[in-house]
């Protein structure tokens, strides 16, 4: 791994869908964003061994829209792969997996965006996959297919970053920073050894809501907690009141999550956000030089218009640098209503840009 | 008060700067934002019985640049007034101040921006002023300007609120709710009954980061960062590593925050953002029929191009109310690489425009 560390043996969970063609030539890889997981799409009622964090929300393909006959990455033609991170809590090898009598914890080596990329280069070959048709990823997925182009250049065809960016901005900084601590601050944290049956959820919702709040639009939220009741009284700790719906929004929103995620895996991938860099992982200089790496691929790179998370500027940075480097990249925004998670909610906004380039 | 308690009485911890003329006509009232003191102007070593929140930051008044002979608020002509909000905790009453043998502490009343206004005009009445020449505020001060000049017309001619807003917009009511909860769930906070000598530090602090951030311009902040080491290893807390220098940054603004503040305090403005509402205080409809009440007022409106905090769009949609209502106002929109931080820095760009609408 990039610490220096290793891992004698790892598993990796993951989903295929579609079927691989005799010239094993068909594979699409996809990368899941930063909580998601290796279920994404048709059903999956259970995932073993993962202590109820497999909840009803994760039973649905997370991008159950985009995966299937006919849809954008269409399983009558593609074999679609998608694994869940390396340092994951869905069945991959991540800080809630078993070490001896106990578990991982705090004691899972840090994980850096090219090692999560790099455990699934072993799973293409494990799947005898040479050359992927392409890579897709919404989010900090985006920044692993870069990783994978850019490393392994000769294993993807088509790169398709989904309201991504090609560095880690100011702001995506300051508000990791904050959701480190939040977790950190939280007395069940333990500095990581906590008791699975006790992990810090204040810390971990916290986290989340700073986090979810960039995901969507917030002129969306402000218009739907329009017709609903005010919050008012009842405070869920302490001495605030709340007097909106938007934090009562928010509130469920953090305690649905913790239901779902493990804070110390929460905070191996933001660590690899805040690590992130393109440049230092490939040994290489400058951007042109490392897309200069990318000749023969082709790009697609969608932004969404009111993505607070993600916003387009940065995709047209990335855009920028791959056009200085020769290589053929469509850029294409989407105006949508609903922020960053646009990618999942709206499949009719990319299908058609994404069915071309695979086409 | 607005929440339906009475204090038997209070004290406003104020400064005045030049002369009150025989006329007293020429007072203007100065709000400070949400964690500034009275202490506006001049040298101030120290405020008795302040548990050493006096620290050497407070010592130069906060607006230095903007009130003496000569400049924008000019000592020769006028008489200027600055007082700390009631709730405040740099001499005037709130959660800090003595009760029998103990302090207010959590059992201090819920303040609204209407009471924080309220306190000041009795002030006003016991200087015997009954018409301001101006009152001016940035930041949450241009709510204290509004409530002001909606509630108590015949008390003010020209009003300036400075990087303000008519409302709290959506993206504030999350951070703000975020700074909340990060104290809140701090364990030292104790539901508000910390001792004065173990407050909640880490919490206090991270709900200043949370805030900071929307202070200045991430732009700038990341430029100064370039030339920067970073700051690797050492973490502060906990598990993670610090890989850049906003994050010390942010790290340092939160721990000199926490040295000069009351987290108490802090929660009680915070709350009174959270319920502002000008309507709801003036107990009128509309926004049209509020700021009918002005007729005899004229405003001057700042913006500050790279706002995070307050942009530019809030200060707008004020204007558009204004002129809806018929009142003269000057919207002026600064260029600054500074942030909201701007009216605190850059006197030379709101200078002229509050020279010519006083004179």
């Amino acid at each position: 791994m990039r610490c220096g560390a290793s891992l004698r043996g790892y598993t990796l969970a993951y989903e295929t869908y579609g079927k691989l063609n005799a010239s094993r030539s068909n594979a699409i890889l996809v990368f899941h964003a930063m909580t998601g997981s290796q279920h994404a799409a048709g059903f999956n009622p259970d995932v073993p061994g993962l202590d109820g964090r497999w909840t009803e929300e994760m039973r649905v393909g997370w991008w159950e829209d985009f995966i299937g006959p006919g849809k954008a990455l269409d399983t009558r033609k593609y074999f679609v792969i998608c694994a869940n991170y390396l340092g994951g809590c869905y069945g991959s090898t991540g800080p809630v997996s078993r070490r001896g009598r106990g578990r991982w914890g705090a004691d899972f080596p840090v994980i850096r965006v090219a090692d999560i990329v790099d455990s699934q280069i072993r799973l293409l070959d494990h799947l005898r996959i040479k050359v992927l048709h392409a890579a897709i990823g919404p989010s900090i997925g985006g920044y692993l297919c870069l990783s994978l182009a850019t490393r392994h250049p000769d294993r993807v065809k088509i790169v398709i970053p989904m309201a991504g960016g090609p560095e880690t901005t100011v702001l995506q900084r300051l508000m990791n920073f904050e959701q480190i601590t939040a977790i950190e601050l939280d007395p069940a944290f333990r500095d990581g050894s906590y008791d699975p049956k006790s992990p810090p959820r204040d810390g971990l919702a916290a986290a989340r809501r700073i986090a979810h709040k960039t995901f969507v639009s917030l002129e969306d939220l402000h218009d739907r907690a329009r017709g609903e009741v005010s919050h008012q009284g009842a405070p869920p700790f302490g001495w605030y009141e709340m007097n909106h719906p938007v934090e009562s929004y928010l509130l469920h929103q953090g305690q649905k999550f913790v239901s779902r995620f493990d804070a110390n895996t929460y905070l191996r991938i933001l660590d690899a956000w805040q690590w992130f860099d393109l440049l230092q992982e490939a040994g290489v200089e400058d951007f042109e030089n490392l897309f200069a790496r990318c000749r023969g691929q082709r790009f697609l790179v969608f932004s969404i218009d009111s993505d607070a998370s993600f916003p387009p500027s940065e995709q047209g940075s990335l855009v920028k640098m791959l056009e200085e480097a020769d290589i053929p990249v469509t850029w294409i925004t989407v105006h949508s209503g609903k922020g960053h998670d646009s990618f999942l909610l709206e499949p009719s906004l990319f299908t058609p840009h994404i069915r071309q380039i695979l086409g």
